[in-house]
């Protein structure tokens, strides 16, 4: 077996190391990476310093094969990492004068401002090519030299992520070398992570495939990974696994891989021909926006309101005033009557409703941050409500009770 | 000036390195590092694999001061960061009995089953203490050894949030030795980052406070950074070039630092006593999401409706049939429409409506992926509607219109 070739995944940015953005684009890559058999065993950030760019090029360049680039290729004084890439692998750098043509006519199209340092993007490594970037300005760079790679793409995400998918994934693979590694997520709502562990932990002292668990807000994925020749065989060894995974956890397990819990639900309740409605209050839109991140959503969610007043509660929805005024906005009534008021305007087998206090302050009827109630009617007429006393920041608390109120319709089904 | 100590985050996950999720901890633990005052000139991910990871500890502490691990801290057969430091720093693991008793008082309060291996999480550096983690059974650790500092931090959000943003920052802004880094981020919208580069340039070739730009969906932050004896002594270098740059800038600068567009637009409505309503299809829900993610937005947002349908374009909007059936659901007429059934059903001075399609399929009228429309209902009784063709996923087309929306909307206050 051939050994696999090694990579290191190197981003580049002050705002990373301030803690300002978030790098979703190493977990891109390292994703590619993974999916073309090239083992990532480290990754590493460093700030706009171009000395220590260079340096940290030039060690990761010192462990691994591969070295690839994130961020820093723009037109920018801090752009600097076409420079470090060049100095890092002992090339130079060289001006491509038909990039720089192709680079104004881009302009031009857009009637944009041509600026000078934008040629700064013309040019490469003398040992190198540029990778076409159809979404801006910035080429990608891919230079060769000592029996090394190192490659460079542009930060902005609708450039990166079409340039990771696409051409640098097409050279990953030719140099993968011929073993890939492949891995299968399940998928698991309702239950805990030491749950599952207890249930599967013989499964994970397996040597191969090797299963691992890991916690994600309301939800646990299991992740199981085999190293093989080709997808097909290592598949062989991970979907008997993930078979026996289902069989033990039932109902919980509601997905693979990328499949979401909405997209789940989505599918289970276009099989029966149903469909749902939402009332969001403290949610404000969320779990609508969850439902309707499923391309073909349509033909299940009938549609939505945001009422995230007392008045829109009854305006909009017909929601009793006198229950408004009695119970309050945050009680199980009124939740209850938000989910049953949607099932009949939208005509909806299920309709989903949200009410509560997401804070800061606790200034809704004096009930308390955190306090939410989740209504879900159903095609029998019946309602269920549940209360949660949630803690966390006002983002936190509307993400959780999304999952509940996801979750909760999930297990019905 | 004494030299500031400085600091690595080591973050522990094979989950990071396949790129299965992305790494968030590690620009908050950036951030109050940086707010600290302790510099952070390098980041690392290593793998669940004991020797790997205690390598990466063993080089991170022979470089810097302080070491922060994130992750790997569970009950489960691959949480090894516990064991690593130990090893990192040349020290045991005791069995804190005491902390076994109120893991075991915390599982039987809450009828969780109890695991034996829960009692790994008992366990310590010798040369350590726990960090109390409220919100879960993972303690936080620190140990102090030959000099070293290592911290670290349990990986689930709702338990490293808190543990980072209380124990934590308190222990290294004692350790920061009196220097402190402060920024501030002008905000803005509206215009590219070549252009603000060119508005900019001379503040960016200043040497303090430093002043440079990064590229946002649909936004570029502008950072400008000092470092000083205290934050006031850092903010009257700041505050000074952030005037500037929003003198220069006008209107495309929204706000400051953690002020989002929707705050912006809130905080205007509220000043002036209007009020907004929305009416989302291709965002579906998205808007409303962002709009209510803002503490007190009851005061501004009337409601929102998400009409994902035909149909419901018709029956809950109460948009003409006719029309629909005519111009079709993805057209400026329906856009314009639903804004203003909007404007009226919620009483409300401004209404927002989207309309468009998102993919990934071209199935809706044979509209073609990324044709999108806003609309935006005035006070006057006028109405404003824009086509956009985005390109890019689903979920690229949707958060760029959200944007496109805000940005109409702040832009005509």
């Amino acid at each position: 077996m051939e050994a696999p070739r090694t990579a290191e995944i190197v981003s580049v940015g002050t705002e990373l190391l301030l803690g300002q953005i978030i790098d979703t684009h190493a977990a891109t890559m390292a994703r590619v990476l993974a999916e073309c058999g090239i083992g990532c065993q480290r990754r590493a950030t460093v700030g706009d310093n171009f000395t220590r760019i260079v340096d940290t090029f030039k060690s990761a360049l010192s462990r691994s094969d591969i070295v690839i680039a994130i961020g820093g290729l723009g037109p920018t004084n801090d752009d600097l990492t076409r420079e470090a890439m060049a100095e890092a692998m002992g090339d130079e750098l060289v001006f491509e004068e038909a990039y720089a043509e192709e680079l104004k006519a881009w302009f031009a199209a857009r009637n944009y401002t041509w600026v000078e340092r934008n040629n700064k993007q013309a040019m490469r490594p003398k040992h190198g090519r540029m990778i076409p970037n159809p979404n801006g300005t910035a080429p990608g760079l891919i230079a060769e030299k000592d029996g090394k790679v190192m490659i460079a793409l542009p930060g902005p995400k609708g450039e990166f992520d079409p340039m990771a998918e696409g051409s640098v994934r097409e050279y990953l693979q030719s140099a993968g070398g011929g073993m890939i590694i492949a891995s299968r997520t399940v998928r698991i709502c309702g239950i805990g992570e030491s749950a599952v562990d207890e249930q599967l932990g013989d499964l994970m002292d397996q040597e191969s495939p090797t299963v691992a668990p890991y916690a994600q807000t309301g939800e646990v994925h299991v992740r199981v990974t085999a190293r093989a020749a080709s997808k097909e065989a290592a598949m062989e060894q991970i979907i008997p696994v993930c078979e026996e995974i289902q069989r033990r956890l039932g109902k919980p397990v509601y997905g693979f891989d990328l499949e979401t819990l909405e997209s789940a639900i989505l599918a289970e309740l276009e099989r029966r021909g149903e469909t749902l409605a939402l009332a969001e209050s403290v949610t404000g839109g969320g779990i609508a926006r969850r439902v309707t991140s499923i391309p073909g959503a349509s033909k299940v969610f009938s549609g939505g309101v945001v009422t995230y007043t007392a008045e829109t509660k009854y305006q909009l929805l017909g929601v009793d005033p006198d229950l408004l005024d009695e119970k309050g906005p945050v009680s199980p009534e009124v939740a209850t009557a938000m989910a049953l008021k949607a099932q009949v305007k939208f005509g909806a087998a299920y309709a989903l409703a949200t009410t509560g206090n997401a804070g800061p302050t606790s200034d809704i009827d004096g009930k308390p941050v955190g306090l939410c109630y989740v209504a879900l009617a159903k095609p029998d007429g019946s309602v269920e409500v549940n209360e949660h006393k949630l803690r966390g920041l006002r983002e936190d608390i509307r993400a959780r009770l999304e999952q509940f109120a996801l979750l909760k319709l999930w297990l019905s089904l």
